[in-house]
């Protein structure tokens, strides 16, 4: 019998393992356009925090003693749905469970079979081709509009989508400066490419971003890629071009603590006359995802994009796996592997 | 002989008398492209105290001893210049002093006789048919991209810029918001059209402003026009519909104190995908002059959009005017007339 993890309790502040339970999935008969899956991956992402809030966020938020959802990898074992077959990969909303009944509310796509058989993992649709990938080439190259030559500044550049941003920008002749907390991570961005790489754990983020910014010869940032919030954004209003871009697609920093964030630079909005923007990539994905997939399954095979798993192993984990995305644990993609 | 206010030190915090000097200004012969004018009207604006700081800010900043400038009406007293004879009526940039000797850097302007012979008062062209109109016709317009029966949000309601934010929005059918401090100015806020006025130093801004849209019937703002920052644009933020645009265009509550901005719902930037954008007049100003005459014109003629002016007398009172504008002093339009 299949099994799904629930949210049992809105969390305040940092969730903990007793905001969720395991619970059995009672076992139904197909009904048409439904497809049974078996989950092969799971994906755990940041954003997941605001959809477990009661308060107004994101349209669709978790429900009290339901199912949770997220990205996920399948394999069908049974289908009533056209065009899938078992054995079929594919890719759907339906996470935070071993596998289940899935209707065309979860989005059941098939994972193209070129890309599998050129050689591409089933995850890299959870990752690079997927959510994170797609929400930093979106920020990036629509919501900020960043171009050749640009100087772009991107938080938690080691996360899964940071990195993205990383590579894209690189990959797209920018320059880049990526913050990362700890050694290991900063290294991994370097090796990324990144042109100059700030630990913020180790050191202040306005001075050492002003430092790198003298080193490479800029006088300012033209773009800043947000993940972080807090000292990082209004770090980015300090140091911010003319006309800079902020795309703004988290703010890990206050997703749990709630409290205010203290803005000294943002009066810098009027003088250099910035443009910020918050994004949700599901806004703007059909638009474009022709040209994503294009452009970033071109990137991934000539090894432009790359990216590192942080795997957790068996259902059980989940839990442990989304709650490491707030204590830094993950260098890219925090996955569970079934 | 002309006399000119000079900025002798650099304010830091709010500016005093002690920051300016009046001195008396060379005669010169007029050199080709120029003209002498005796002032009739100066215009002090917020946005003059940004470039008195020495930092970097707007391109272009005060020079320590020298004439400060600004917006000013003169007439026209011997003229080297193609197009102006003696008697003319020109809008220039030669501000904060009697008269003198105006270049073509001063972008001087004839006022049109047109809208002179239809009874517009030459000051009309510092206000509504100038910077403040223009500011606010650009910033609700073009930056927020406001359109009828959008629900509009704007600080400083009663004062030059806000108070023509509010009558613009009203001739294109939106739903309008100002806030003000004290009862008189919100008395005229109200008799401008607003739908709702806020006096925000009667109450706290952000329960005032929910309770307004809760009279209205409306969910949230989609538009905020910031003249203030600080608490009204953390309350923008708390408030904010889905895809909502900000275009700021002061933070007055925060131009001398430097201090921090607590933003405690800067973080709905991203559920509700908010756009935010720093604006300045002179950027935009030049690729819609002529729309905006037509429009404004048009606006002012029928009585749409009207001003009341806070006049000081004498070119003595400049600065006396312009420290007004921090201690909430102008209703409408603070000028100076000679």
């Amino acid at each position: 019998m299949a099994k799904a993890w629930y949210l049992t309790s809105r969390p305040t502040g940092l969730p903990t393992a007793a905001n969720f339970a395991l619970r059995e999935q009672p076992d139904a008969p197909l009904e048409p356009d439904q497809l049974r899956v078996r989950n092969l991956w799971l994906s755990v992402d940041p954003y997941m925090r605001g959809r477990m809030n009661g308060t107004k966020s994101y349209a669709t938020g978790f429900q009290i003693d339901q199912p949770m959802t997220g990205g996920a990898i399948g394999e069908v074992i049974e289908s009533r749905l056209d065009g899938f077959a078992p054995g079929d990969q594919v890719l759907h909303m339906g996470g935070w469970r071993d596998g289940g009944v899935i209707g065309l509310d979860m989005m059941p796509n098939k994972l193209p079979a070129a890309a599998l058989a050129a050689g591409m993992t089933p995850q890299t649709f959870l990752h690079n081709m997927g959510l994170t990938g797609g929400t930093a080439w979106i920020g990036l190259l629509r919501v900020a509009a960043a171009k050749p030559g640009d100087v772009v500044f991107v938080s938690a550049a080691a996360g899964a989508v940071g990195s993205a941003v990383v590579q894209i920008a690189k990959a797209r002749e920018m320059i880049v400066i990526g913050s990362a907390g700890g050694a290991e991570k900063c290294a991994w961005v370097k090796d990324l490419g990144a042109d100059a790489v700030i630990d913020y754990k180790a050191v202040p983020i306005l001075p050492a971003l002003a430092r790198a910014l003298e080193n490479l010869g800029k006088a300012g940032i033209d773009v800043y890629f947000d993940n972080v919030g807090g000292e990082h954004l209004d770090a980015a209003f300090a140091v911010a071009n003319d006309f800079a871009r902020f795309a703004i697609c988290g703010m890990i920093d206050v997703y749990n603590d709630g409290k205010a964030q203290e803005m000294k630079y943002l009066i810098r909005t009027i003088p250099a006359r910035i443009r910020m923007e918050g994004f949700i990539y599901t806004d703007q994905f059909i638009d474009c995802m022709e040209e994503f997939y294009a452009d970033m399954g071109g990137l991934i095979a000539s090894g432009a994009v790359t990216i590192r798993e942080t795997v957790h192993n068996g259902l059980d984990a989940t839990p442990k796996a989304f709650l490491g995305l707030f204590s830094g644990e993950n260098i890219g993609k925090m996955l569970v592997k079934l």
